[in-house]
């Protein structure tokens, strides 16, 4: 059986020591934000993802959701307890208002028990995730009855939340959205159409559930300019605002899935069910987009949840498993075998995944204080710029850590041999959730073309140039130090390849835009590299300042590795990118 | 549902207008191999391939095998009928000794149909596959009598055959193994103990199952030099030569894998089964060293098969599904959106499978024409020069195509976006059966370490240093050639890659074993990158040869794709082997 435990350590390493959480002390629900109560907090997190959330995952993945002939859907065993528990430690409304009910805590801090409730648990994880994106949606376009109505419910987890935006002819290019609504009498909608691969879309384990719905009023304009958002419940409320008669939505089918078994992927049929405008008219997809960074921050996490999660098992597994000599003689002679951890390879495999985790940790953690920034911060001015740079991290964050997270659970699996491949081990679960990350909420060449598109150009490359100007400052302000020459000499080196990417997609991707979609991916990834690598020249600094303890030795380590063999990889993506869109644009589509 | 077209035309063109197959005309079995028959051969197999293996492929995978409490396993439904008619059209022992019912064709053409049958059917091509090994196992070292007791029957298909080697504390690491034998009487051994992952090791599709088993007789040496083949038929033969009683050998259980599922799985035990000595006692290993390339030259082409498949099902769905526009303008303004082969990002990924399946194909053919100048020349020294440049490349034909050929899985998946994820598709098959190609017959990680380890320094890099002649030679022919510019050049810089990182290999890896560890990954990554930038350049000088039709434009161009954004990886691969073994190390393994 697999096992985890969440890095409460690292993670308070990240939060205390290199991002200084209490310097933010100014702004909403960080007050009490201090070296013990981040610990505090996170250990109690670790406690209910560990002994509650986890031992629950294999079995989920095994029996998975079934759907009966009534449309109802159930949940595996434990699923329904479980969800109870975590509510009511108060995990789901963790950085909720607490006007209704939240703890109104950093989203910071919920990034990072996120991470430790998907790597626990990622299909039931998505459970109060998803509502966790919905009470936010609420929160920031509903109406003062709109929130008093649904919002103190779904905080406590009695409802739950999802978003149904995918039909079965648009998923992508949502400008084909064909979900109807019919303006009624009492100002409510009646909602007709098709929706597909909706999580958590129908199950057992809340009392009543509060589809988010994207759906075009009759009569308004084509594309993505007249699409609405609309709350569908499940069971419409009654007038003391308690679940009353049945919706008309329901669970056509479930999807059989390549993973998350344990989460119920729904076909929901809107049968002239009533739905409530949510904001503006004709301006779903905006209000979708408000959420949209935290949901894709969201996902990042599961791909950096699951390669923690399989590197964990791997190191089990490898210290454990004997088999063969090391390269320079037996270390452990007393046995059989040595340990399959004496090998390089193996040594070389587990130090990648790590040196990604604790980068991509510090990724997410850095980009999540920006988020609270931009929510929090009462200057205008800091509000957003946090934004704008939170903006152009996020296609990086969504689909550099899903790539590499997958790909760790790959390598993490293979440390197993052919016991990787058997499901009783666990390791291919980790896969085969992992995989989902890298598609749904915007497939990752999608994220790409945001970054190139959208993000790079916006306000004239100001997201950027603060970026370069803020890892500049840093190689500037540490070129002199000897600790750290490790460390700034290679991120100065695949500093300076991003910045000849930039140059070359501003000079060839405005001429021909195929040049930027060529490049896409590839960017995408120096970027993601680059960000890694200035995370761990972060993390090499406080570690040189606090001195030569066992962990902060590994820190170092770690940091010299990620430098010598995972940074290097910038120089490649760089000459990809520079190869432009010649040859991939010149075949007839007939002879692929 | 997914399809499947079996790539005669470009397998044709390999083994016709590349390799020109016809000039082994001297070799035995290759006497009518001109391009009619070659043509024809690859027509027929195609044909049962595409019609009778593939529709099985998505059912078997949903019904999988099932194991009855008497031990008994059935395959899913049609995999018996289906395997009649493969070996009664010949496909089974195509490359098997005419004197015992074979129709001695050269094994190069067995390994394209390979490829066929494992794209269209991996999990059933399995059955065929380990048969043919156990064929070519007994061939080699049975003894007269085991020759004819045994090969008719299992060419014919009749009996199947499968390899017992795995134990449950013993896979990279046979020396530990605990299987024994105890010699009977009649000169015949009881073998004792429990072997595990043995593919096809219990099913319902043959009369009798030939097992072939290493195990230890006892008072054997200890170790690898202790170790024994044994012939266990699950039915001892009666004085007639057919199944009669029941061996003392028995499926104790099937695995539920994370794919192949159609093919069993099984944990083997032996009581006391009576097993027949084959070869020399306590030369058991070497018995198996000699069917290892064959049989990983075949795991290698599984990694391709899937690749090929699993690109033409993307290229189907990126010319149907329409969504978004073409970043150039509408390609298709009739419709409402362009098919989202239009988008560069989409075309980047299909060629990148493309050109790995197309550079992947002519390698393997390469490699096959070597094995059978190795076992069909009548000069001795070819036989050994081409025995040992197929030793050195095995390695990297099973490491690379299979580490590769899954990558591709996942990223032809990711065309499909949300539907990728969704079984019923087909993509999420050729993902998880893919996966198993890089663990069995040696894990990737262990072929890495033979190539770095035991390939490359047999016989003072003989071997080697014939690859670099063969290559440096093409580059110096063909340095004058204008039109062969755009693939000499990249070529020539990898190929100086390569000797650089063989270089430094030999002089760090002698000095310190463990920097030879840390770099055998990069290593056979980078000897891959350079076998098929030679199998491209090879090409492109024949496309240029042939003229312009659409066929050879094509090829060009994804010859030019390769060199422009795939081989360039070589620099990365040699800076990473550069690093050496020092940070990878330098961790005590207790901070892991």
């Amino acid at each position: 059986m697999p096992s985890y435990k969440a890095p409460v350590g690292d993670m308070s390493f990240l939060l205390n020591d290199v991002f200084k959480i209490e310097q933010y002390s100014n702004l909403a629900g960080f007050g009490d934000m201090n070296a013990e109560m981040v610990e505090a907090i996170l250990g109690e997190a670790a406690k209910i993802c560990e002994e509650q959330l986890q031992p629950l995952n294999l079995p989920g993945d095994q029996e998975g959701c079934k759907r009966k002939a009534d449309g109802s859907v159930t949940t595996p065993k434990g699923f329904k307890e479980c969800f109870r528990s975590f509510v009511e430690g108060g995990w789901l409304g963790l950085s909720a208002d607490p006007d209704f009910g939240g703890q109104g805590l950093p989203y910071t801090l919920a990034a990072a028990v996120n991470e430790f409730s998907s790597a626990a648990n990622m299909a039931f994880s998505m459970y109060p995730g998803l509502t966790a994106g919905a009470i936010a949606a609420i929160q920031v376009h509903g109406s003062p009855e709109q929130k008093a109505a649904f919002l103190p419910k779904m905080i406590a987890g009695t409802w739950s939340g999802t978003m149904n935006l995918t039909e079965p002819h648009c998923g992508t290019d949502l400008g084909q959205l064909r979900t109807k609504a019919a303006p009624k009498a009492d100002g409510s909608y009646a909602i007709t159409g098709t929706k597909i691969f909706i999580s958590a879309g129908e199950q057992d384990i809340t009392e009543n559930i509060i589809h988010l719905v994207l759906a075009r009023i009759e009569g308004a304009p084509e594309g993505v300019k007249g699409i609405s958002l609309f709350i569908v419940p499940k069971f419409v409320l009654d007038k003391d605002g308690n679940p009353g008669t049945r919706n008309g939505v329901a669970c056509g089918s479930i999807e059989h899935k390549m993973g998350i078994h344990a989460n119920s992927t729904c076909v929901m049929n809107f049968d002239g069910a009533t739905g409530y405008l949510i904001g503006e008219a004709n301006k779903g997809l905006n209000a979708m987009f408000v959420m949209m960074n935290e949901a894709r921050l969201g996902v990042a996490v599961q791909g950096l949840a699951q390669s923690e999660v399989a590197y964990q098992n791997a190191v089990a597994y490898a210290k454990d498993r004997i088999q063969g000599r090391a390269l320079t003689g037996p270390k452990a002679p007393e046995k059989a075998a040595d340990p399959i951890i004496v090998h390089p390879d193996v040594r070389r495999t587990l130090l990648t995944v790590r040196a990604f985790n604790e980068g991509a940790r510090a990724f997410v953690i850095w980009s999540a204080l920006k988020s609270d920034l931009a929510h929090r911060s009462e200057d205008a001015k800091e509000r957003e710029t946090n934004e704008e740079m939170l903006g152009l991290l996020t296609p990086v964050l969504k689909g550099f850590l899903t790539d590499r997270g997958f790909d760790n659970c790959v390598m993490a699996q293979q440390m197993f041999g052919g016991h990787g491949y058997i499901e009783e081990w666990g390791m291919s679960q980790f896969v085969r959730d992992a995989r989902i990350a890298m598609i749904y909420e915007g497939a990752n060449g999608i994220q790409a073309l945001d970054l190139v598109g959208r993000k790079l150009p916006r306000k004239g490359g100001a997201a950027l140039m603060a970026l370069f100007g803020e890892v500049g400052g840093f190689l500037k302000d540490n070129a002199a130090d000897e600790g750290m020459k490790p460390f700034v000499a290679p991120l100065q080196a695949s500093a300076n390849h991003m910045q000849q990417a930039s140059m070359w997609l501003m000079q060839n991707g405005m001429t021909n835009p195929d040049n930027a979609g060529a490049a896409s991916v590839d960017y995408m990834h120096l970027f993601g590299l680059l960000a890694l690598g200035y995370m761990w020249a972060l993390q090499a600094k406080v570690a040189l300042a606090k001195g030569d303890d066992e962990a902060m030795k590994t820190k170092l380590t770690l940091a010299r590795f990620y430098m010598e063999r995972v940074l290097p990889e910038t120089g490649l993506r760089l000459q990809r990118i520079q190869a432009g869109a010649g040859t991939v644009m010149s075949l007839p589509a007939d002879v692929f």
